[in-house]
């Protein structure tokens, strides 16, 4: 039931053509159509710089095609996550304001300049070359959601020095990303150097007992540091959701 | 929001005390609260005969005792699982309807009689003598809930004759709920002489390899029979009220 | 022995022309072959309307086209899970009385309408968009089954609102199937809303720590809902025909 | 090295008591020194309302004294986790600003009213009872730290409308803490109602295939809502920390 | 149906009692309890000395103490595995021709001396001296079932040449029993000695990785000498049974 | 140090030439050396009808075509494990007496026709039709192994009475391997109606929870039938090797 | 701030061009800069013969060729891991100096013979022959960095007299390298025999229950003898590196 | 056979008193206890300064009281590990020169000084301060093993200037041990710091997601670093050994 037809049966009720006891029968099953206000007012603050998303994988370029277009309609920005540069080949000509990013696997799609909503500026950081992938992905979603973002490439522990110097980089970040495979501590040493939250995306970057990113995981979930949450194993795109989110609180 | 308020608002309605838009804007937000009639839906479906149930694990006497109470008021059957013989010894005094089951370390407190609901009759079949507390707990579950319930003790597929000596029983059971630990292959078997639906509970007893009941609640997953689907390790009140779900349809 | 064995047998001690001894040592060994005739009866069930399945998965077209004719001489109904579009290509041709369903990945043969045995509505429930091939699996399972069957699209709990616009059809169904991937929260949630039996169905949809389908398996297994049993990841013709089965009770 | 230290050295070249060259060579060695500065500065953002902490599980009530004894001279708050009943008896009389919050395990103490230093509302919620000692440990080192903290209890999936009940309070926090056990679903469910980060909390509870908090915790990383990053079971303290980062960013 | 009323019915034929038809009647539903037979078999086979089992574990001394004089009637050896002490002081003054073997954790009743069934000799050997009682029920349970048993002890991988001073005794066993906790490499290397089957224990000695025996248990499946096969962790009783078992072949 | 080095060395003690001071320092350092004497003897027992074996798994045609030429030189039966179609055909023209079973993936060349050298018949038991390569495996590698064995097909736990119809084969066998996939359950029943030794072979056959036939192994290992003891998932070598060694004893 | 920019700053201050304050100030921030020097020095060391390495694996041919040119002008030996043939056949004809091992997967370029620095000799050993790629890339590596290296191949445990042939040989070794699938149980056995360090390389050569490696990793972390440290699963790099840091010790 | 009785055996040959051929014949069976001068020289170098060790956990006082006075005649230095101070108070009184380390859990008991036969220092290092024990337990086996040994305490990732302080002591050590639980991220970051062998041992600190110790050893396991090897979980006593055994290379 929407708007208008709860308006017109008030009305009826007000000018006595539907009685009070009908109307109330009418209402009491209103209860879950009701809740599509909710679902506008959700679409609405999607539409305020939050973006739509398709999962890319296991999708065809034509069924992505099929879903951008009807999506398109009533959004100013969407993302493509996990897109091949052969399914991207299809799946640009069909939208000139479309741009793919091959090292994230992401097609985004805006239909004029984001406006910056967030606060602060999100950082975010890779522990190693192998990572970027996940990390750009964090790094695009977080852009396309209207915040200013920065990049810190290759800083792992090994060489825990070229982290240091980027300190004051690091220090003036409102919110930051740690994508990290293979042991994953980067995410609890520069937790450890900020009082910000940080939040920690293990990679399946590894090999034998890296567990495909299951040991990166769990030490994230054990970091020492207090400030550390954390996302699915090489989830960017909710890594920098999540980021875009604390961004604007 | 109850059904007097919305009968009030809308006869405020039909008298022109409330404007259309006014009434419109109370509506709107009715959704939630309107959920409020399925709860009272399912709290009287309850009192229809399903028992509510207190896990008794990790809670004092004394705090059983105070949910039982405020419980009580309204309700005409109530289960209390996982109740050590000590805990019971406190409990027991303060309701005299209230009856203790040992080997199920379970409280059944009734008012009268459990009016029989259930269409047909639901077996509850153990593997080994060390099954039974799970086991036992299912069939006083069902019991409780209005079901005529028939009990198979020992029939384990290391002796599987013994479980062929059964097979009227067995044949004449609208649902069966079968408790197995170690291998757990008993349901499959089970399973595979009849053509009615099976819940396995998988218990944890076994050791080594037994992984606490894990081994057990594989097996059940892989069952080669396909009328077999399985609930938690140990969860013998849970299958027992699904078997009373199953036999209500 | 089949039964004229055993008259004549039988005879030939009422004769005079088999001694007692004779026959009581001949019918000591008569229990196993004695089993014969669950087994007959077991078919005659199966023709009754429950169809007998090939798993397609690792089987190749030919060896498919080939049991399938072994089995058409005898059965009414015949499914094949698990076969994809070029196998299907090949083995249609074959059974003219066959369809492919191409978004389960199922082959259904039958030789007329199948007849509604089942007593209530069978609805199956998906979260998400990639959960409908095992979705689709359970649907047409319970279909050839005998059973009237709804279908309800992606209304996972990220939008639970989806859910609740349905609450009607979901009231009036006499048994659930719900399947879902990811964190596998939908059949507890689904299971609250109604006091009818929920058959949950893990896929192995999602990536990272969905583990394959585990992360939802466990998950459904610890539902706060007790009316809720699990198949194995991915067994959408497992939940059609528990499904069935407790249609049948 | 200390300011003093380096400001002598300065003002010795600027003499030119000690060479450039000499100078030089010990700046050099200066740099692990320098981190102190980063040190010291931490320590202040602590002292500005950050409170220590005390992870009390494992110690004795004597040492838990000692620590605390030697950390209150220069801090104005201070946590304890993890203590028992016995514990909080023996350490509360030495400590009279100290408080301890039995439902949570903590003992709290501060010098005086700690500010608001928070902006906006950080709300609490757990899914079942068990789940509260979890969740109160949330909620308290929110509040440690400056924050207003709402607290929803028990609203687990099971009977989702009592969640709904609540649209309101939810709809206005800032930042969410969501406690559960079992299958974990609730994170899920409130994030999808809200366009807020949720900080998850697995729980311990649960028996048989929870392995002990592991089916919440998978479930939670496999969120089908991105707004969701999730803590180590049981750290319902990280939880609260991290809720109250966030409210500050 | 014993084999009287069997006769019985079968003279009722032979004289015109009983018409031939109603006697096929009645012996078509004879399959089950035919069964019995088998079942006595098995009983007579035990009898000739293979030994009833009761687990004694989780079982009080009263409750074994029940089952030990109902089992006693009719057997002539009996053990009661996994006893304590303590229970097998409550047990023994019931049982004059008991004996508690403390190492192993077992009672061992018998009404005379066990006949040497076995062909050839046991071998049990053991790692470490952790895995002594493992290794004990093992020799214990080979013993009572009429086996000549030898003992190897303490001979693991870290000193191999403990275990070639004895390869004589190692040479000459028939079947061999080896149990290890730890990293289990014991019996790859025995088998690797001999051509004779070798029947592998993990134990749950250990601690950190070896995850309660099942590095032990995983690195024995994984053997490269092909003549080794796996009980489950810590069943000792198991792997002397089936050296028995083997033993008589 | 050979026998004739031995034999010079003492030969130079006994004319003198070597004090013995010197020849028992060169003999201190013998062991190793001595230990050829034994493998020796292993190659001896070996070639009395103990098959070398080849894992074809991972190797080229080539690899193995170069390693069989060099074993054929000394022994008298030699098999071939896990060769696909398309390598036995490059392998089959150089080897005239070799002969390539395609179900079980093997490749089997033999002198001259194998002797019986098995006491009983070793009796090859497969769930399913998809268990078939392993138990094959199992057949032919008893068979190379100079046994009578038997083979059992398609008689899994869901329809129990096919396996009962064969329990004069069962009972009659001296050894039995029984394969099964998904729960794993048929060694435990099989081993249920036999005295005999029981060596189970989980098989990788199923899908989501079986775990690549980890839940088979699991289920085999907890098997409440005591004469059971299990290789490694697919090893139908290992358990055909294992029988043949049983069989001798 | 590099060493010219600090002489500059302290000239100011000797000059009085910067005061005090102003140089305390600038050298409060110079600390993370400062640990360049550290970055330096351990180039330095890696000149010394320690060489730059790229993990090949998921890296294009060209991209490999790239990273390549960029290393070779300031190092004087380069390891590049786990390449394809297909991909060195790519590479190769860029680096005239560069040679490609195909049995490891390996190519080492480098300017000039390598000097040994090494203390004393390293010695891999492989269980089996399926092994020898992982050992053959910790034997390279080892070499790269200046050791002599011997290597054992084919000692596996299920023939363990192959193994004390080379007794000399093994106690002769500075440091050993021991890499072994499937049991994993060599290291333990070769550490028994020496007193030297032992390096553990766990392959992932197995199926079934050897999970990948895990078995073999798991026994090795359980070895009974406490001179062995593993490294991860397939790690034949690391343990090169790791026995080459040993070795200089 | 000792070395006794082979001079007396070439005497007799040297003599004539036994002829070549019987001599051959005996000294051909003489492998096996010739491995014993190995053992015996083994035991002379642990003599020269290697302790022997006695695991305290799960065995009594008495236990360890009689082990130790057996070991003590022929040994100069003895640990005990994993003892309760319980134990140690009984065990104590035994053995003046014995002592009992209440942070390890440790006994040492030696003749006198134990001479320094390590040619570099060892260091230390523990995360936490509840790694402490285990971080003691390998300080104490490396010192007893005739090492120099320094200690830092409490230097976690999560404050990682901490560590940097000590880059002096750190960059001394010819080889060091890090102890870390919960993330176990430590040894990552202190071997990218140097280039000097570092013996990783996780501990079993931590709860929830730590899985026991689990996710510190897969964090260690794919370091970023080469230079790490990892022992098992709380695993002191084995990185005090290995340490030493590379310190004496």
């Amino acid at each position: 039931m929407d708007i208008q037809s709860l308006n017109a049966l008030l009305r009826a009720v007000s000018s006595g053509k539907t009685s009070v006891a009908n109307a109330a029968e009418k209402l009491k099953n209103l209860s879950m159509e009701d809740i599509e206000y909710a679902h506008i007012d959700h679409n609405r603050s999607l539409r305020k710089g939050f973006p739509e998303v398709i999962f890319g994988e296991g999708k065809t370029a034509d069924q992505i095609i099929g879903i951008m277009e009807k999506i398109l309609v009533q959004e100013h920005v969407l993302l493509v996550t996990r897109v091949s540069p052969n399914k991207a080949d299809k799946i640009l000509p069909h939208f000139p304001e479309a741009e793919f990013y091959n090292d994230a696997g992401m097609i985004i799609w805006k239909k004029d300049t984001i406006p910056i909503l967030g606060k602060g500026e999100i950082l975010v950081i890779s522990a190693g070359t192998s990572d970027i992938p996940v990390a750009k992905e964090a790094y695009l979603t977080a852009k396309a959601m209207g915040n200013e973002v920065g990049y810190l490439y290759d800083v792992g522990v090994a060489g825990i020095h070229r982290l240091f110097k980027h300190k004051e980089l690091i220090s003036n970040a409102a919110v930051l990303v740690v994508a990290a495979g293979m042991e994953g501590a980067l995410p609890s040493v520069v937790a450890g150097l900020v009082d910000k939250p940080v939040i920690a995306v293990p990679t399946s970057i590894g090999y034998g007992a890296s567990l495909g990113g299951l040991a990166a995981l769990f030490a994230m979930l054990n970091s020492c540091s207090s400030n550390v949450a954390v996302v699915n194993i090489d989830n960017g795109f909710g890594a920098g959701y999540m980021a875009s989110m604390i961004n604007r609180v």
